[in-house]
C-alpha cells in the first residue's frame, strides 16, 4: 500500500516555537508611535497584551519555550496529519510530488487555535479574566472562544453585523464554547454608539469592530485584546505547523522546493514556511516559499513597502508593511480571512529581501482548484486555503510541462464546512473575476497619508 | 505531559472487517418473503445489491479481507484518533476513565464513509457506473458521495424535500463531490410521480426517498442501491473503528468496562462494540456494551422483537429486529439519524440474547451532555453523538457515587458542524422533553401486521 498519511504522535509536538527574526538578515524597521514619529518601546503595548506576548513581539531569541499546558491542548488535535496527494497528481498528470499539511482537524477548524491557545495561556498568566476580539466571519473569533474556555477565561467577540445577521453558525459555535458575542457597532462602547447614532442600521465593518475590541481592552485593567494575524507573536505561534511539517517530510523521504499557503495578514504562511526558510537562510536547504494571496487585496505583489496602521481607523502603531492602505477596501471575496490591507511586518521585510515570492489567485481559479482538490483528496477545502491549492496546481503545471518531479507542499489551513454558501455561489457561476486596474492600484496607494520608508 | 491522544499509522489499519455472527451464541434468524413467508435466499438481493455485498450479507465466516483499494482510501482519515478526556473526567469530578474515539475526521465527517468507500469498491467490481441511494438530513448521502467519487461512480441521491430545502449545505457538499441531488419525492420515479400526483407540496420522508432510489435501482441494470446502517454488511464494515479501538486501548494500557455507543440503525454501535464483544463472547474479556438510543424512538428499551419490514413502504424483505413498527413516525428530534423504527438485525439478536445493553435519553439530556463535552474537550459533536456522550455520564456519575475507577470508551461517530442551528434551539430553550407514553407505544406496536417470533 502506498503511504498516504504520514502522522506523527504527541510526543512530537514541538516544544519551542521558532522566532525567524533571528536568523534574518535584515531585521525589521521598529514600529512607530504615530504621534511622534519615533519608534515605540514593548511597554506602550501593555494595556492591550499581557507582559509574555509583549515579550514575544519583540523578541530576537531564536527559540522560545512552548508552555507544557499548551501543549497539553495542543495535544487535543497536534500534530496535524500530512498527506501525500496521490489522487490529485493523478488528475493532473504532473510528475510533482504534491504533500499537504492539514490544519483543519483542530476543534475550530483552521491553523487559529494554535495561536489563541497561546494568546489565552499567557493572558491567564497575568491574570486576565476577560479577552476581546472582533471577528468576520467568525474562523478568528471562534478559535479564540475555544481557547478562553479551556482556561477559563471570558472571551468577548465583536461581530461584524452583517456577519452575525447573515452567517449564525460560527457565532453558534463561539456560544457553544461559552463566549459572548455582540454584533458590532455595539452600544457597550464610546466607539459604536458614535457609530449607531449616526448609522442606526450599520452593516458594521472589521475596522469597528476592531475599535470596539480595543476599546473595552484598553479601558478595563481584568481584560486584554487579542489579534489572530499580522503581529510577530501571532506568527510565532504558527511555526508549529512547519516544524511537525519538516519531520513528516524526512520520514516520507523528501523534502519541498517549493513551500505554499494562502496569505492574509501572514499568520498561516508563516507558519509553514519560517521553519523551512531557517535552512533557506543558512543556504543549507534551499527553498521557494510562496503565499498566494487574492487578486482582491493584493498588497504582495501589488502594494507598497512603508509605514501604515495596522487597521483600518488607524489606532495601531505605525508597522512597517507592504500595504495598499489601511483604507483600502478590498472587494467581498468569499475568502474573508484574506481580506486584510496589509502584510504582516516580518513577511514584508523577507518579501522586501526577495527571500520568499508571492502570487496573486482570482477567486474563481481559487474555488476551481479547490473543488479538484477536494473531488481528488476528499477534504473540501476552506475559500482561503483553495488559494495556496491552486498556486500549487500553476507549480505543478509547470513541473509538467519541464517534466520535472518537483516536490510541492501545500498548507492546507482549514476545511470548509462553514463556507458552502461560497461554494454554491461558485457552482452557480455567480463569483465575479476581480483583478484591479492599475488606476485602481494607484489610487488606493496615493491614499495612505502615513511615513514612507527611505531606500 | 499527560498522554491525550493515541494515534496509529496507516499501517494499523485493519486488514480483515470482523464478522461477529461467526461467533453468536444464536445465529440471527433469516429474512423472509413477505409475500410466501418463506426464507429468501442472497439471490433475491441481486438487483439491489452487487455480489460482493451479498455474500458478505449472509457470511458465516469470521473474518473479511479488506480489499487494499479500500485500505488506500480509508487512509485519508483512518486510523482515527482515540481520545483520553481528562477535562471531562475533572468537570464531571469522576474517578472513572472516560476515553473518546473520533470518527468525525473523515472527509464527510462522521463514520459513515466506512462504509460508503466499500459499497462503492463491491459496486465498482461489479461494473456498476451509479449508485442510488436516499438521505434525509445529508450524512449518509454525503458519505457515499464522497466514495462514489473516488471511484469514478455516479452518485444519484434522493433528499427528502424538506431537508433539501432547509438543510441546503449537506447537498452542496454532495454537490461538490459531484453527486446528483433531487428533492423527493421527484418526478424521476413512478413512486415520486405517484406522490406529486396526490401531493404536489409534499415536504417528502425517508420512506419515499428510499421507495425513488430504490425503484430506480431495480430498474436500470447499471445501477444498485445503497444503505447507510442497518444491513448485516453495513455494520461488518464500521468494525474497523472497534479493532483500532482495541490496538488504541492497549496502548493506554486499560480495558473498557463499558463502551457506548448512539443508536440508529446498528452500524455505529456495532462499528465499536462488535470487535469488543468478540471477546465478550468468549467470556475472556467481559464488557457491557450499551446502545444509546433517543427516548423519541425506543425501538430497543420499548419496542417488540418481531419480524417487520426495514422500510417504511414495506419494500424489502421482512428482517427479524426490535421495532415500533415499520409505520410509526418518531417526533422530528434534531438526531435525524437515529429516527429509524427498527434496529439491525444482529444487535436485535444480541439484545435478546442480553449479550449487548441499551439505554434511552432525552433529547435535552443529550445535549446537556454534547455542550458539556464541547466545553471540555473542544469538538462540538453530532447531536446523535451526544446520546452516546449523555450515557457516558451517566455512567461516570455511578462510578462516582460508587468510588470506582471504570473505564468507558465513547463512540464520537461525528462532528456537529452541519448541527449548528440544533445546538441554536437547544440554547433558545426551543426542545421539548419527548417521551412516549406507554398508550402511544401500544398503539405503535399494535399497528404491526407482520409476522410475531415464536418464544
Amino acid at each position: 500500500m502506498k503511504e498516504t498519511k504520514i502522522v506523527l504522535s504527541e510526543q512530537d509536538i514541538p516544544r519551542s516555537w521558532y522566532n525567524i527574526v533571528a536568523d534574518m538578515p535584515n531585521k525589521p524597521l521598529p514600529p512607530l508611535n504615530p504621534a511622534t514619529g519615533e519608534p515605540i518601546s514593548g511597554d506602550a503595548l501593555a494595556p492591550l497584551f499581557p507582559s509574555g506576548l509583549i515579550h514575544q513581539e519583540v523578541s530576537q531569541e531564536p527559540w522560545i519555550e512552548i508552555p507544557d499546558e499548551v501543549r497539553e491542548i495542543y495535544a487535543l488535535w497536534r500534530p496535524t496529519p500530512m498527506f501525500r496527494a496521490w489522487r490529485l497528481e493523478k488528475a493532473l498528470d504532473t510528475p510533482a510530488k504534491i504533500f499537504y499539511k492539514y490544519e483543519g482537524v483542530s476543534p475550530a477548524g483552521s491553523h487559529k487555535p494554535n495561536t489563541a491557545v497561546a494568546q489565552a495561556w499567557y493572558n491567564k498568566q497575568d491574570g486576565v479574566t476577560r479577552i476581546t476580539t472582533e471577528t468576520g466571519a467568525g474562523q478568528w473569533g471562534s478559535a479564540l472562544a475555544f481557547a478562553c474556555q479551556l482556561f477559563g477565561i471570558k472571551c468577548e467577540v465583536y461581530m461584524v453585523r452583517i456577519s452575525y445577521d447573515q452567517k449564525p453558525y460560527r457565532k453558534l459555535m463561539m456560544n457553544t464554547w461559552n463566549a459572548d458575542v455582540y454584533p458590532s457597532p455595539s452600544d457597550r462602547t464610546a466607539a459604536g454608539r458614535k457609530i449607531l447614532a449616526e448609522h442606526p442600521d450599520s452593516p458594521g465593518s472589521l475596522g469597528i469592530a476592531i475599535s470596539e475590541a480595543v476599546e473595552v481592552a484598553a479601558t478595563n485593567e481584568d481584560a486584554r485584546y487579542a489579534l489572530g494575524s499580522v503581529l510577530n507573536h501571532v506568527l510565532l505561534h504558527q511555526t508549529v505547523i512547519g516544524q511537525e511539517a519538516i519531520a513528516q517530510m524526512e520520514i516520507a523521504g523528501e523534502y519541498p522546493d517549493i513551500v505554499v499557503a494562502p496569505f492574509g495578514g501572514g499568520s498561516n504562511f508563516a507558519g509553514l514556511a519560517f521553519p523551512f526558510l531557517r535552512y533557506h537562510l543558512t543556504g543549507e536547504r534551499p527553498i521557494r516559499a510562496i503565499a498566494a494571496e487574492p487578486t482582491a487585496c493584493p498588497k504582495l505583489t501589488r502594494g507598497v513597502f512603508r509605514y501604515d496602521f495596522g487597521d483600518t481607523v488607524g489606532m495601531t502603531p505605525l508597522l512597517p508593511m507592504y500595504t495598499l492602505g489601511h483604507n483600502f477596501v478590498p472587494a467581498s471575496i468569499h475568502a474573508g480571512g484574506l481580506r486584510y490591507h496589509g502584510a504582516g511586518v516580518i513577511v514584508s521585510q523577507l518579501l522586501k529581501d526577495k527571500l520568499i515570492e508571492a502570487q496573486a489567485v482570482d477567486q474563481i481559479d481559487s474555488f476551481e482548484a479547490g473543488v479538484l482538490f477536494a473531488r481528488s483528496e476528499g477534504i473540501i477545502p476552506a475559500p482561503e486555503a483553495n488559494h495556496g491549492i491552486a498556486v500549487a496546481l500553476r507549480e505543478a503545471e509547470i513541473a509538467r510541462k519541464e517534466g520535472k518531479a518537483k516536490t510541492i507542499l501545500i498548507n492546507l489551513c482549514g476545511h470548509g464546512n462553514f463556507d458552502m454558501a461560497s461554494y454554491e455561489a461558485y457552482f452557480a457561476g455567480k463569483l465575479e473575476r476581480l483583478s484591479l486596474s492599475q488606476e485602481e492600484i494607484n489610487d488606493a496607494v496615493s491614499k495612505i497619508d502615513t511615513p514612507e520608508i527611505a531606500g
